[in-house]
Parts: structure tokens; C-alpha cells; sequence
């Protein structure tokens, strides 16, 4: 690194710490900012420190939220919760424009070998908000082990209290070719087959 | 974009701004900001103001400085200049750690599609240094069309002041294969081979 003078090899570390990124990206980015003008250059500085310093999490739902409660809570029913993992995961769902219903971010899943268990994500939050108006919670982690394993391990706990608990639905994703379908999805696809 | 809330939309626009970084990316990183402390968020916006406003162009030889003149300009002697396009090419230079000459970045080619002519670029700057303790110019420009003819150009402008003019030898690069060397290197390769 002592090829660059001190302000580049600092901002190409900054760079490098954004994921995906190693040190010939982050020289690249550091050579755009070096060409940018200064008044552009701190346009983006300042909206990093913007971002970090004004987004917080709803204290409802988890997503994220300027305020104290996200726009999805204040202005949607609570008659149906989709459970998701990360705020991401909301924005991939609010892209459908289908959902109309309210969402809980659970801020990470049930994961043993990672050391995080049902006390370490937001399953409490969760089963606090089922009250009679509650009809159907969606669960909608990732459908790998961790997210399966939250999903059912939530859904144990939902039953009881007389909500509706259902899974997104497993199968071939459309476009997709049963050539290049890996064989779990296949006999997800066959085993949740539905008569037409 | 009305998905993001405004100052996570508004990080993701600035990271799209960076090459090479589509939306998605610009979101991942955006996500990766939110993840910061607070501290290390400021860090990075720092980084990027410094960096831009600490980073100037050495007045000898148009390389990155924090001061006038470079540390290369004041610590080498000037009897070998190697020519490059950019200040980055300076860096891919300095990395082998073998040249220990000094260097004239023209910031730019000659290339008249773009519009860019040889009083665009710092061709004027080069020939000013050319005094009598000057005894080898070393055209290193990007072995494509621009910086070929850009090569040419200055080598004819250099060639009466009586300076040694040379241009970095076109071949197979070593680890390559003869099988996938396209036609032209190979053949510049060809014509340029030696004894050995």
C-alpha cells in the first residue's frame, strides 16, 4: 500500500470494507472520488453520515424507519404480518406491490452453530402483537435450513393462539428450466404439486 | 426507488455513482452503512472529503500529491522520464519496484473521436522538462490505438531535442499461451523476437 500517498490508502481501506469489494475495486472508487468535484464528493460523504445517523428500526415491525414508527405500520391494517428476516427482505416484498398487509423483521433467524438462538431475534416482539385482530401471519425467511427451522419453530408457537400460519410457497421459479432445477426444489415442485 | 426510505434511497443513488456499481450493489452497500457504528460510518465519509481534498496534482509531473511536488519529483533523479496516460498508471509502475526514474502523467491520450487534441493534454509540460541531464524518455502509454498514436506524436516532437526515445515492448505476456494470444500481439511478438 505504500505505493499510494496516505489520503488515497485510507479511503481505498474504506472502500474495501463494503462487501464484495477488494482492493482493486476500491482503487477504482477511490480514482472516481479523486475526479469528482468537491461539492460532489461531499454530497456523498454527507449523505453515508445522513443514512447511518437518521435510519433507525420501526419499534413495531423492525423495518426501517426515519421515525419512531415505520409508514407501513402507521398506514396499513395489521390483519396480516409477514415475518421476514432483514429489512431487505420487506423492500423485495414491497417491490411486488401485492402485499397490503403490516411485516415483522425478525433481524436475523434461529441458528445454532452461529450461537443465536429464539431469545436473540425478535420472536417476543412478534408474539406480542398477536391479538384478536391478527388473522394470518406469512412466514417468509429464506428457505434454507436456518429459515425453515424459524419458520416452523414460530409457527409452533403462533398455533396456540388461533392465528392462521402460513409458508411462502416452494417450487420451480418461473422462467426456470427442470433441467438446471436442483433436486430439492424438483421434489419440493412434485410433493406440493396442485391440480390445475 | 419510493421502496427506500429518502436517505437510504438517496446513499443508494451516490453508490451508483461509483463504476461498475448497479442499483443491487449500490444497495448492499448502502446496507452495509446502516450496519456501521456511527464512528466508522463518520470515518468513512472523512475519508472520502480528505481524499478529494487533500489530493492534488504534483506541478512537474501531474502525479497524485499532498503537496506541490511529489515525493517522487523530489526524491529521484530526472534522467529517465517514463510517460504515462494517468496517475494511476504510475502506481502500476511503482508497484515492481524496478524503475527508478521519474514520470510525466499527460492526464489523457490524443484522441480525436473524442475530441481530444495534444494541446488537451500535458504534452507542452513534457517538453518543457526536457533539458540536457534528460536522456531517455519512455513512452508507457496503453498499448491500444490512442495510446499508440499518442506514443508516436511525442516521440516525433521528442526525437529533435536529442533525447533517446523508447516504447514498452508488445508481446505474449508471460504465463500466457500461444493458443489464446490474439492476432496481433502474437504478431508483434513475431516481428519483434529476439536472440537468445
Amino acid at each position: 500500500m505504500d505505493v499510494f500517498i496516505e489520503p488515497i490508502g485510507r479511503l481505498i481501506n474504506q472502500f474495501s470494507k463494503l462487501p464484495g469489494v477488494g482492493k482493486k475495486t476500491a482503487q477504482r472508487y477511490a480514482y472516481k472520488i479523486i475526479g469528482m468535484t468537491e461539492a460532489e464528493a461531499k454530497e456523498f460523504a454527507e449523505s453515508i453520515v445522513s443514512c447511518k445517523q437518521k435510519v433507525r428500526y420501526c419499534k413495531v415491525c423492525g423495518n426501517f424507519t426515519e421515525e419512531e414508527v415505520c409508514d407501513i405500520c402507521k398506514r396499513r391494517q395489521g390483519t396480516t404480518i409477514c415475518v421476514v428476516k432483514e429489512p431487505k427482505d420487506v423492500i423485495a416484498m414491497e417491490k411486488l406491490h401485492e402485499f397490503k398487509g403490516v411485516y415483522h423483521v425478525l433481524h436475523g433467524v434461529i441458528s445454532p452453530m452461529d450461537g443465536i438462538g429464539p431469545n436473540d431475534i425478535r420472536i417476543k416482539e412478534l408474539l406480542a402483537r398477536i391479538d384478536g385482530t391478527v388473522q394470518e401471519v406469512i412466514m417468509a425467511t429464506n428457505p434454507d435450513v436456518e429459515g425453515e427451522a424459524t419458520a416452523m419453530y414460530i409457527a409452533k408457537l403462533l398455533k396456540p393462539l388461533g392465528v392462521n400460519v402460513t409458508r411462502l410457497a416452494h417450487g420451480i421459479p418461473v422462467g426456470g428450466e427442470l433441467e438446471y432445477t436442483d433436486e430439492v426444489t424438483l421434489s419440493r415442485a412434485l410433493s406440493e404439486r396442485k391440480s390445475i
